[in-house]
């Protein structure tokens, strides 16, 4: 029946085998809300009793962290990236996640590659306490190479209107605290592979990927291609119990502390971050004496060793650091004129 | 500051300004319910009054309809096909569109290609009613060719858990519906351009694909490309008025008849189809024809010309006819036992 659409690269049986072990995955994730075998062409989620809610969402990929993963043959962690971003993401609003979409888009993966992807995903649904409901797999020959594929998530969150966390209530004295992050979580990816010069597209090049990729990392005992691929850290469950401490929180993904910090802050501020107050974690100086990349450019492009900055009330510093093992003061808000930087690092 | 990352083939600055677009492009379909000015990582929504509030979501791409895009030059129109199909499959449920979130990844597609492609999102989701509040654009070399780009969407609705259409409550002799579709809206586009040998990947065939795609469909007045590239069609504004006249809706997509109208069906029923009630478009025929394909292939890939079933009681029948012009009764619901074709084409 599907024989002239498997000759146009899309195996229609191996999909539908591959889409009902990933609704087994999806079921294992399902919260009360769920309604299921009703509204077979979306998903449905019944809402608990809130007074103002307030949905939070929010859309992302792993950018070309995609790619490593082809090229190491690893397809169970990038799922896990997936989730944890968008996770965290709706988390600096203060909101807890309620269901997660995806999208998975690829030529000529495997039925069991495909169902590693949905596997991680999966796991971290539950780990976050949302429910995975729904997806969409597209087979698409001729946009992809084979053997490359790409994801993308979405996510539904419930905040009530008077707990959102609202960076507008940032004021000069407060504390700025770190998280550290566990790696280069999804952001920076290009720029690594252009340096190792790796996984540029094209098979013929993957042997010297991987023996790029199996060199271990000065002054660590992981190689570089395990390294890379950490999976994104998720940051909710040791912030929620918090989040009454918090004033606001800046996830720290592409763009760096420079960009992403100045997203918090009000009129009139500005963050100033005291470089001395952590160690750059190793992996990203292997990177930048690699590459040579001056360090600007590094704080612009990668997260650094921060994965996510709160702010928080003088007051509110150190029962925020006792709770938070491996936190650490990393500055504080200042007040600043108009036009005048909004991220200091000295 | 970004030159490496420029020369790793990604120019934050242009990306940058094509963000600053978007996000005027999206400001343009804000429903009061979009809570502006906070949450810079999230899209906040204010939800509105509901007894018992159902949230419907669903995640789609457009399949390789991306790669006519390309090559034709025409980036206006995938945006709206992407809402419409999500517009679509929501409004199954019985639900009304709330907001929308893309994603759209791609290698080296200008400032105005990515701006055109969501102009085209931004203007189908104010015609539905509902806000564009989220997206991500991932610029991904090395994983896209160059030109070459990919777009999901993510909608989510919403639905009093009364008015949720359910297709359990459909019964033996109850009318099956047809509204046509405008083309082959999103589905069965890898299938096409392996038949016309056109969009296989690689820029030295642009040449000739444009020649294949500039020849007339036989029998009517537009070129394949144009043919193939009508977006597509919304049903919601149609439907949405007779929602208390209609039990259950099949949105007719990849897999057609055959593998949609079943979704909806409770055991112990079978759709009889009357193929005599409805000539199949020319543009499927033409394909038909130029590849040879067997007609339950067809049937299996293509809509054939029917975008949505619509199932209602008999005494719902006419009433339907009056209120939707083009709409037509293609069959009825049968009783069958199990392990019987759900679908039947005669």
């Amino acid at each position: 029946m599907t024989d002239a659409y498997a000759a146009a690269g899309v195996d229609i049986d191996a999909t539908n085998r591959a889409v009902e072990r990933m609704k087994r995955l999806a079921a294992g994730t399902a919260r009360p809300e769920v309604l299921a075998g009703i509204g077979p062409f979306a998903a449905l989620w019944k809402l608990g009793a809130y007074r103002e809610p307030v949905l939070v969402s929010s859309t992302d990929g792993v950018g070309t962290k995609v790619k490593l993963a082809r090229v190491l043959d690893r397809y169970d962690t990038v799922g896990r990236d997936l989730v944890n971003h968008c996770v965290n993401d709706i988390f600096t609003a203060g909101a807890a996640p309620l269901f997660f979409l995806d999208y998975l888009a690829n030529n000529g993966l495997s039925e069991d590659q495909k169902v590693a992807i949905v596997e991680g995903m999966a796991e971290a649904c539950r780990e976050a306490g949302c429910s995975l409901i729904g997806g969409e797999t597209a087979d698409m020959p001729g946009v992809y190479e084979r053997g490359d594929f790409d994801i993308a998530g979405f996510i539904v969150g419930v905040c009530e209107r008077e707990a959102l966390l609202d960076g507008s209530r940032i004021r000069p004295g407060d504390a700025l605290l770190a998280l550290p992050s566990n790696g280069l979580h999804t952001n920076g990816y290009s720029l690594v592979r252009r340096i190792f010069q790796i996984a540029q597209g094209g098979a013929e090049t993957e042997q010297h990927d991987r023996e790029v990729l199996a060199q271990i990392v000065p002054g660590t005992d992981t190689s570089l291609g395990a390294a890379l691929m950490v999976p994104h850290r998720g940051y909710l469950h040791e912030l929620q119990p918090l989040l009454p401490r918090i004033t606001a929180l800046a996830h720290i993904t592409g763009g760096g502390l420079y960009e992403n910090v100045p997203r918090i802050l009000p009129e009139g501020v500005a963050a100033e971050f005291e470089r001395s107050s952590w160690d750059v974690p190793t992996l990203f100086r292997f990177i930048q004496r690699t590459g040579d990349v001056p360090e600007m450019e590094m704080f612009r492009t990668f997260n650094m060793g921060v994965g996510m900055v709160i702010a928080a009330a003088p007051e509110q510093c150190e029962p925020l650091l006792r709770a938070l093992p491996g936190a650490w003061l990393v500055g504080a808000v200042i007040a600043a004129e108009p036009g005048t930087p909004r991220v200091l690092l000295r």
